[in-house]
């Protein structure tokens, strides 16, 4: 599959995260020719937090991982991932799966099954080989390096069309502490829907409680702002972990939450960019709302709208279809107090198009590969800013194939 | 645009209602060479009751209606409607073309304003020369006749690919009430959302609040249980006129509200199989659930999500979706209760794929342009029947084409 024309133009360069070690092997799971595990070990003593979709169905591991999270971060720990199976939807076999992939990672490190932590991305409801994953768990082990995180990216992706990366480095008390993380996304999972899995690591020294605090707080401005198709993953994870090998306390720091937000939403970004059938990238901002509950409705019903997605992609400046969506909502709304930009064009206000309006203009504006649609409420202060992509043809192409 | 491979067979043969009469004309609102204004009068006494879009954008005419639904009845009454521009989002003009269409209607029948109840149908935000409609107002009156029922039902059309119309006859204490409906769906308006209108007329005497409490109740399980895209326009419109013709009081009459049961039903089933780019009609049907909401949410879910929608379109008997969409609903659910069948087919309980399941029998069914697929959430006794249409190819094509 060809590369998302809003794909980065390259891997960015990720630092090596003092105490996190990767490795990837080719166990076939369902695909031939190309790595499908991950393993990443973490240091003893790291803290590890996650945050994880909240479907009824979710998945075996998603559940495992949940259970976990609270256990007491003294030990070593580490995180496996699969793709080409996501053992959702596969009964008591799949709990039995996640416990032999976790035991056996287990006694190859030496450590507590509660502190592994797993992930199986790819096909729904079919049984996962996972003797294919526990026979490669020594070679994971004796393959072990701090620089191999791109591999990583790159055995966790299904039919992502590009691997993805995000670092940061922050100074806290004139030392650098680094911030590195890896995610895949909403390409196909043949045959089935769009897992998002991210992996953040850090060396950072910080309690198990205040790096959830962060993520936690984080993924609602990030991860949550997202939307491909409005459709939900059983399998969505995120995991952060940090092995305070930088030996820097950064509780309460404010620079290393800015930090872990702007890791967690390049990251995000890249997902939409990579969404199935992609061409456009679309900001949307909404001020003026009662509340951001309400701006948060407005934002996500113009950015999930079937009807704004393919005019999108039809280049076409159909602001009638924004003011649809904010009807639509739920959230208060006023005709005559709305108004609506495409990029810094004046669409539409006071109930009506806006007097300087070209249709010209503002077709030329949608031909960008990267738009943004604002809309201003006229009615408090309540403001939210989410991001999507166009649906076209492709998403039809990917979706509507027979599984293979 | 040719006509949906769903459509039925030919327009039914509606019953002259006593009391209603109609006649259409060419205004060239902004479709040329066809009939787009179509105006219906009825009797003196008539009840008029509506339901309406909850759209807090909803359009001029939407909004006008609802002011006057409680007005007395003593009057006679008309309904005027246009297709080709919604006068939605037109600031003050649109309240002003709103007005200028009804005191024309009621100076030439010599009716009240306040029983007259207008709709438009098709681009949003441009404003409506309606002086081409008033213009016509005395051909359309001269030229009433109650025969021209399918006629009005083809002026209302926007690129629906065909005309909607529905009957029933109800007898009570031995004699014959008459039901006639039409309806326009989610055809293309180009270009913008698919508005739907319904009429309905009836010669039944029944006082306004009774019919109103009929198609409120009715709406919730027709109309309202139908969805194309989950957008919502701005000016959809459901009214319903008893002219009392007949003589006969259906005060409270099951046969009579079942019957109206029929013809909501009949439309709001052609509504979905004129869904844009339709090639299957979908039935949702969720039983097991905590209760009715829970169940609705879960249809909804389904009918709703473009993973699903497109893996129908694709024959592809994907149930992981399925899956998916049931989790990401919201509603109570838990993996080891569900399970889910399409058709007859037993696909998966027990949290797994059924030990009966075969492919090539699932993918067999999936051909079918009707298709059921049942939900049973094993947790209690709600339940919910929506219905839907796949998502195609030919619906991009349809909404992401230029404006022209």
């Amino acid at each position: 599959m060809a590369v998302s024309p809003l794909a980065p133009e390259r891997f960015p360069e990720l630092p090596e995260i003092d105490g996190v070690t990767f490795a990837s092997a080719a166990a076939g799971v369902r695909y031939a020719g190309r790595t499908d595990v991950m393993l990443a070990c973490l240091t003893v003593g790291s803290a590890v937090a996650g945050v994880f979709t909240r479907s009824a169905t979710r998945s075996a591991n998603v559940l495992d991982c949940q259970s976990k999270l609270g256990s007491d971060p003294t030990g070593a720990a580490a995180i496996i991932v699969n793709s080409g199976n996501s053992n959702a939807f596969t009964g008591k076999h799949g709990d039995g799966s996640v416990s032999a992939i976790c035991t056996a990672v287990a006694d190859e490190l030496k450590i507590e099954p509660s502190r592994v932590f797993t992930a199986s991305t790819g096909v729904i409801g079919e049984r996962l080989p996972h003797e294919r994953i526990t026979s490669k768990v020594s070679e994971l082990v004796a393959n072990q390096s701090p620089s191999k995180i791109e591999e990583a990216a790159r055995a966790i992706m299904t039919t992502d069309t590009f691997p993805k990366g995000a670092t940061a480095t922050v100074m806290v008390d004139g030392k650098p502490v680094k911030i590195a993380g890896i995610a895949k996304g909403s390409g196909m999972i043949a045959p089935d829907m769009a897992t998002m899995l991210v992996y953040i690591f850090t060396d950072a020294n910080i309690s198990q409680p205040d790096l959830q605090k962060i993520i936690s707080t984080q993924n609602d401005r990030t991860f949550n702002c997202i939307t491909v198709d409005s459709d939900t993953s059983t399998s969505d994870s995120l995991v952060a972990a940090a092995t305070g090998a930088s030996g820097i306390d950064v509780t309460g720091n404010d620079a290393f939450a800015d930090a872990m937000h702007g890791v967690m939403l390049d990251l995000a970004h890249q997902v939409v960019r990579d969404g199935e059938g992609a061409t456009k990238f679309v900001t949307v901002d909404v001020t003026g709302a009662a509340d951001d509950t309400d701006a948060r409705k407005v934002a996500m019903s113009i950015a999930n709208s079937p009807l704004v997605k393919t005019a999108i992609a039809g280049e076409d400046a159909n602001w009638g279809r924004i003011v649809m969506a904010v009807g639509k909502s739920g959230a208060a709304a006023d005709r005559d107090l709305l108004s609506i930009r495409f990029g810094d064009i004046l669409v539409a206000e006071n109930g009506w198009r806006s007097p300087d309006y070209s249709e010209e203009v503002a077709s030329a504006y949608m031909k960008n590969q990267e738009l943004t649609i604002s809309v201003d409420l006229g009615l408090g202060s309540g403001k939210s800013t989410v991001w999507t992509c166009d649906l076209t043809h492709g998403y039809i192409d990917i979706n509507a194939d027979y599984r293979s």
